[in-house]
């Protein structure tokens, strides 16, 4: 009924792979927050496949969705019924293509799979921090991407690549450290959120709060928000299809029943798959950690943070190739946004792809299989790669 | 702000009205539900404005939407600072004009506003229905106003009119009681549904049901849940604007501060705006009864119901003119539906107009001064007027 049961075929595997993570801070290099908060230990889950080569010039950096993880393929175990969540883009053959580039995907800070936030222990009070944790930014995300990037010895990324809240990290990269990335694929993304998709978040998260077992965030030992949480993943659910998507998989077909109850079970099969998802996620996710990634996304505000409001003014200071990918039905990021990234870089002169890749699924096509989108990313990266990692003149 | 704050003339008022109730079901009449499940005694909370008119046929019944009320114009005291929700409509030399029609509207069915409801006390428990009130259709709402108006000794409608679920109702009219309708005018609605539709209701119904003061419906005494119908409220106002009339709206703006927060307040105008809507609407409507209205409307399925599927098939029913109304940027029920509406109308060949009107304002725009609409509703009514009520052959 949805993709989660759909079996689909994610061709060759890297197999197993294995959780890092990374710390920093301890030895007097804290991270300094754009809130002006200072964090003095930060630790960054991550994971990686395919192989670094010798001058360190094929790696590529993919920025995870908002609810995601450092586990974009492979499995952890050789029975692990998960793969990654982006096994049909990454592996051997793929578009990111482990046979040639060193792929790294870290969890990002305020995330609760690894990496620091609400969840973790606060060293003053011997528990988590909850809503001490101070609110992080896409820009905070990217600079501690940037120190994992640097531990690594790699001086500039082949390619950041990501999509939705994934893809507002791409194009921070691009602007905030121009020199360390020759291409940025920004997907399924914005530089801003429009008024409807903040009070899509806004909605989501007074559900979190509006849970009385929320308790100002603080519930790790009295019981998490799992109802407020559930009714906030509904919301945002409904945001990643589309109208389309929705009639087609499920339209007003019912729920093991031939007729309507008359009562106030789930008698459409949507209604079914909502309740499932949002309990499903309850089990995997942190509420705290859903309003702090939330508000980042919220806050994101590229022309501002870099233009004075100008777009153009934003994407001078980049210096990489761009390819931008947009989807017909995404309706929580259409394709006017896209465009305006688009004219905004090719003001400046950067090398542009753009293609709004018609596709019926809603905000969620970029997770989905799509052949279009497999070579247009793989054929774009072979260029890149051809161009900068192999000896090419770096700059363009 | 929102509408609720701008100043809008709405011109001449009908003044003063008085609320009534109607009640049957007392004298063995009572109301068997499409559930199966009956209803001894209903009272259905109404107004009216403007004079009936000897043979009774210049009456026109409005519908309101979901959480709608009978005030459909003027005010209950001379000081009384709220007029009635469709004062732009009806009035003196309004479209709906009350100097020629005599206007009826009535809470529904379901409603908390003086209908027979959830709030409702139940004779065999000596409190409250809450969630032992039988679940009610759009087909009843419709069959307890059909003996509202057989009660008023109206035999036929000159008109019904209605907006969204009102809507719904304006189509159940024409096609459950065909002789007692000259024409329908239904407004930014549908004939069904969609599965993006159902999921927003039942979003919003999770939230309110996830509140653990909603107490499987039994709260009257123990206190109400006020969370978790703010939340609903809140997902449901979303669908009612558009993307275009929330950038014009708010945009990025900031509440009452200059930088963002870094905190989990309402940082945005728009985030702002959602929760007093929220909290407004708490102070105005019962839970329960919010479960009823948006099942009711998640159920009607007119070509179910009427045309085993076919809306050519239900309305070969009908025999009413027709004046269907869309508008651009209501994404809620979309001008598709609209459309297949009016196909299934013409393929009877029913005398049908359909315009769909150009408006930024998404769902919302019937609600909202449009010049346009003005002049559609009220020269295609002046038309029925003088072909059905003023003498001429009453069937088309």
């Amino acid at each position: 009924m949805s993709k989660d049961t759909e079996i689909i075929d994610t061709g060759a595997s890297v197999g197993l792979v294995q959780r890092h993570t990374f710390t920093f801070g301890k030895t007097g290099d804290t991270l300094k927050l754009e809130s002006g908060r200072e964090l003095a230990s930060v630790h960054l889950a991550y994971e990686t496949c395919g192989t670094l080569n010798a001058d360190k010039t094929n790696a590529i950096l993919v920025c995870h969705a908002l609810t995601g993880d450092s586990h974009v393929a492979g499995y952890y175990q050789e029975d692990d019924p998960k793969l990654g969540w982006w096994e049909i883009m990454v592996g051997p053959g793929k578009p990111l293509d482990t046979d040639k580039y060193f792929i790294i995907c870290s969890n990002v800070i305020g995330g609760c799979m690894g990496s620091s936030g609400p969840v973790t222990r606060n060293p003053e009070k011997d528990k988590p921090y909850g809503t001490d944790f101070p609110v992080v930014t896409i820009g905070d995300m990217v600079s501690c991407q940037r120190r994992l990037v640097d531990s690594l010895g790699i001086e500039k990324l082949l390619a950041v690549v990501g999509g939705s809240v994934g893809g507002m990290q791409v194009l921070e990269w691009s602007v905030r450290y121009p020199d360390r990335v020759c291409a940025a694929l920004p997907l399924a993304t914005t530089t801003k959120h429009s008024a409807q998709a903040i009070a899509f978040n806004e909605v989501a998260r007074q559900a979190i709060m509006a849970d009385p077992k929320w308790n100002g965030g603080d519930y790790y030992e009295s019981g998490r928000p799992e109802h407020g949480l559930a009714v906030a993943r509904m919301v945002g659910h409904i945001t990643y299809l589309s109208d389309e998507s929705m009639r087609h998989k499920f339209d007003r077909k019912l729920q093991d029943r031939g007729e309507v109850s008359f009562d106030f079970e789930a008698d459409f099969q949507v209604e079914s798959y909502l309740r499932y998802q949002g309990n499903k996620f309850v089990n995997r996710f942190d509420a705290n950690s859903f309003l702090y990634l939330t508000k980042a996304a919220d806050y994101f505000n590229l022309e501002n943070q870099y233009g004075d409001g100008s777009l153009v003014a934003a994407f001078s200071r980049a210096k990489c190739r761009y390819l931008v990918i947009s989807f017909t039905s995404d309706w929580l990021y259409p394709t006017y946004q896209s465009k305006a990234m688009v004219k905004g870089m090719k003001k400046n002169g950067l090398d542009v792809s753009f293609c709004e890749i018609e596709a019926p699924w809603g905000h969620d096509a970029f997770l989905l299989p799509n052949e279009r989108l497999d070579k247009l990313i793989g054929g774009f990266l072979d260029r890149v790669h051809a161009e900068c990692a192999l000896g090419a003149d770096n700059e363009i």
